[in-house]
Parts: structure tokens; C-alpha cells; sequence
């Protein structure tokens, strides 16, 4: 089986070409293949597929690294979309099949630019962590998220190592809890804790969120902002009618992997 | 730049072939290329190079993950031979020139044997977790064990997120501290704190430590045991001269890299 892998900002996926829908995925092979140590490594499996969806001409048959499905990742769009630009099999215009349904990627030389739909501002909220109390914006990108913002000696010291306690009546499938400082005007840096997953290098949601909290509580409705996350930088654009996420995503290498041979982790 | 991916029992390495000397390693680089979300990710380099010492026909150019160079590898040595052994450059019989002088790996189907050379027992000592104190058999594998036999639920619950205190007279330049459970007679399970590393899926070593403790604690000053780590399964041997490890070791996939296009992690 050959395979390519790529990241987004540190977020890293193991991209399979599946043009004539021969290649058997299950969640234990997907688990398999995304062990850092007896895999290959990653945040997850892209699967290259024939879009059967009028308007797209590829699918993104997005995996989780514990070999569930998702609908979409604002990271993995991005380097799905390398991945068809680079090979050939698409232009700079890429419009994309996924679950969460129709996407369109732009390829603008080392960025790619990924419509993350509008936000939905869901009012005032707060996280608290070993007893402070941190306020914040709930926003929706589909999924929750809690942006708070701080300063940056708050943000280098507050221990992500453990879920925030947040609003159950609010968010009560859990949130995605950002921690927004200031850089200058337009400009942020954050962490994040992903529900589900912990502190992670990138959040191409959080992210978004944050940019656009930058901007709505500066009084704006539209904008750009350059969101700095632990794996890189991210710009997010708001506009009248939807939010954009522009970043890097990169092709690391090339490989060619027996699955049936691969031995699993114990336990 | 072609490589091969390989571990042993979890111990993960990146091989790459340099028969003419004509690779450029560098410590950015090799820490470039273990980075497992912006590179290949391992916990070492593993480069194949023609031995200038008698006795040898491939030298063993070890690189840890952040760009130090290392003598030995006990996990290192056995994912080395089986690509020798794989690619057809050697026989069963792999007699290897290492930093850490000349060692010779036994290929035995999926095992492969490695002379660890002769333990030095270096008395008794303790570990002191969260004002635990836990008794041990300090000894040397070339680098400092200490082996503390304690029940199964003790070694299930303890703490190896942090240094156990351990004695700084004994261990000046600290101690790789195992903590072994009693299977059955000649079995062991283990979880090991490496200086340096904090806990690991593997480590060669360590796993030689523990077989030993449990046979001269027991009188012997020779025989086999099985000891389990969290990554696998691993054989100790002890005999008059020596102590042998055998293990698996297993190539994972092969791949391309170009490393003059690799993007750093940023910070």
C-alpha cells in the first residue's frame, strides 16, 4: 500500500490514493497505521476517494487516529487539498466532498485558504482551572469552542493537561477551550484544549474562533487575522458571509507499507 | 532520500542506507527527520555505513531523536540487523562495529540475539516515589539500573511521570529504574523510568537488568527469562561470560524524503 504524509500546521495525516476504491479501510487498520511506533504515524488517515456528490469531483474520507470517522478538519482539508494539487489530480479551485458536506479549498502558493463556514456567537461563558476562573466568548464552527482571552504570562503558565471545567447546561457534549493573548492589532497566539484529545500543536476551528473573536469584540464584522498556534501560523478572514481559514500544509514523504505484516501494539 | 522504518518491541528507528558516504547527517537534521508530526519520527537515526574496524563489515552510526550521537542500543542494534539481514547485506550471523565497540546479532527467525556483555552488580540501593521508598538491586549494563521487585498492583499504579529520587552518591549521573513483577517462575513484566526519557515502551538495557536481578536474586548465576515490557516481549539471557537479549524486530514500511524541503517545528 502506498501512502503520503503531510501535515497542516504539526496536524498530521496519512494521506492513501484510493482512485478505484481498492483499498480496504477498518478502524483497527486505521489505529494500526497511525501508531507513532508501530504504524506510520499520525492524527489521522485522508483517503483519496471518486466523489460520487454533484459540484466535487473527490471525496475526503476523513479517519480518526483511533480509527473513527469525522466530517471534517479544517488541518486535514488543507493538506487533502495539497495533496490533489501536487499530484495533479487538481487545480488551484478545489472544490471538496466531506462528510460535513461541500467544501472549496484554494491553493495560494504555500497557503491554502478553506471556507470553515459562519460562526455562530453563543454569548458569554467561562473556563475555570485549579480554581481561577477564566472568562470567555462561546462560538460555534459547527462544533463548540470557548475563547479566553488572557495575557501572554497566563497563557505560558495555565496547565492544559487536564479539561478545563466549563458550562454543562452550555456545552454539554464539552467544548474546545482556547487561550487568546494579544500580539498586536489583528494579531493572536493561543493555545488550545481539544476535547477528546487534550492540548494539541493546531486546531483549525479554535483557530478560526479566535480570529473571529479578535474581531467581533473589536466591534467588527469583517477581517483578517494572523492566529499563531503552537505548530505555525494561521490567517483567518471573516467576512458578511462566512469565516476562512489560510495556512501551510505540507507533503513530508512518500511510502510504501505491507499492513498485513504490521505487527500491533501489545495490550 | 530513501529510508526504512523499523522498531523493536516499540523502540522506533529511521534507517537510511549510506554505503558511499555520501549522506550529509547533521544533529538539525536527524532531529528534523524524528520529528513525528513535521518529519518521519523515531527515536533515533540509524545510518548503514561499510565498518573501517576488522572483525566487521557495517558500522552502526547511531543518532538519538534530538541530534546527540549514541554508542549502544540494545533495541538499536536487533531493528539494525533485520534490515542487514532483510536487504540481503548480511547473513544470521551479523557481526557489527557500534561506538560502544564490536557486537555480534544472532538472527533467529522473528528474534534476533545480541550480546549485552557481562553485568556488574553493584549491591542494593532504593527509589523513593511520593515518600514511597521502594528497595532495588542496583546494576550495570554498561549504564546504571536499579531493579526494584514489587507486586503487580504497585507496578500498575506507580507514578514514572517524573525522576524517582534515587541515591546520588551511587548514581551520579542518575539511574534507568525498573520496576519488575513477578509472573512466574522466570517471567517477568516491567515498566522502566530512563534518565533522560522519562518512562518508554522499551528498553533494551533495562529489560536485561530485570532478567538478571530475577535470576541471581533467585542463586543462579545463569539462565533465561522472559520479560515483558510495555511494547512486547523480550528474552534475557545470563551465562558465564555474558548476558544475551533477544527480541523482535520488525521493518515497517520504507519511504522518501526530501530533506532540504522539510518545514521546521516552529519555537
Amino acid at each position: 500500500m502506498k501512502f503520503t504524509k503531510g501535515h497542516g500546521t504539526g496536524n498530521d495525516f496519512v494521506i492513501i490514493e484510493d482512485l478505484e476504491g481498492t483499498v480496504e479501510l477498518t478502524p483497527s487498520l486505521v489505529a494500526a497505521l497511525c501508531d507513532r511506533r508501530f504504524g506510520i504515524g499520525g492524527d489521522g488517515v485522508l483517503r483519496v476517494q471518486p466523489s460520487a456528490e454533484p459540484g466535487a469531483a473527490w471525496f475526503m474520507d476523513y479517519w480518526n487516529s483511533d480509527g473513527s470517522l469525522s466530517e471534517m478538519c479544517g488541518n486535514g482539508v488543507r493538506v487533502f487539498a495539497r495533496y490533489l494539487h501536487t499530484t495533479g489530480l487538481a487545480g488551484d479551485v478545489i472544490p471538496l466532498s466531506t462528510r460535513g458536506g461541500l467544501r472549496t479549498a484554494y491553493v495560494e502558493g504555500d497557503l491554502i485558504r478553506v471556507d470553515m463556514a459562519a460562526p455562530r456567537l453563543l454569548g458569554d461563558s467561562t473556563a475555570t482551572i485549579h480554581g481561577v476562573t477564566y472568562p470567555g466568548l462561546a462560538i460555534s464552527m459547527g462544533n463548540p469552542h470557548l475563547v479566553c482571552d488572557v495575557p501572554a504570562e497566563v497563557a505560558a503558565a495555565v496547565d492544559l493537561s487536564r479539561a478545563p471545567d466549563t458550562d454543562g447546561s452550555l456545552f454539554p457534549a464539552g467544548v474546545n477551550v482556547e487561550f487568546s493573548v494579544r500580539v498586536a492589532e489583528d494579531h493572536r497566539r493561543m493555545r488550545v484544549y481539544e476535547r477528546g484529545s487534550g492540548e494539541t500543536m493546531s486546531c483549525g476551528t479554535g483557530a478560526t474562533a479566535v480570529g473571529v473573536a479578535a474581531l467581533v469584540t473589536s466591534g467588527r464584522d469583517a477581517g483578517t487575522v494572523t492566529v499563531d498556534v503552537p505548530g505555525g501560523r494561521l490567517q483567518v478572514t471573516l467576512d458578511e458571509q462566512t469565516s476562512w481559514l489560510a495556512g501551510p500544509a505540507v507533503l513530508t514523504f512518500t511510502g510504501e507499507i505491507d499492513p498485513g505484516s504490521l505487527v500491533r501494539r501489545p495490550g
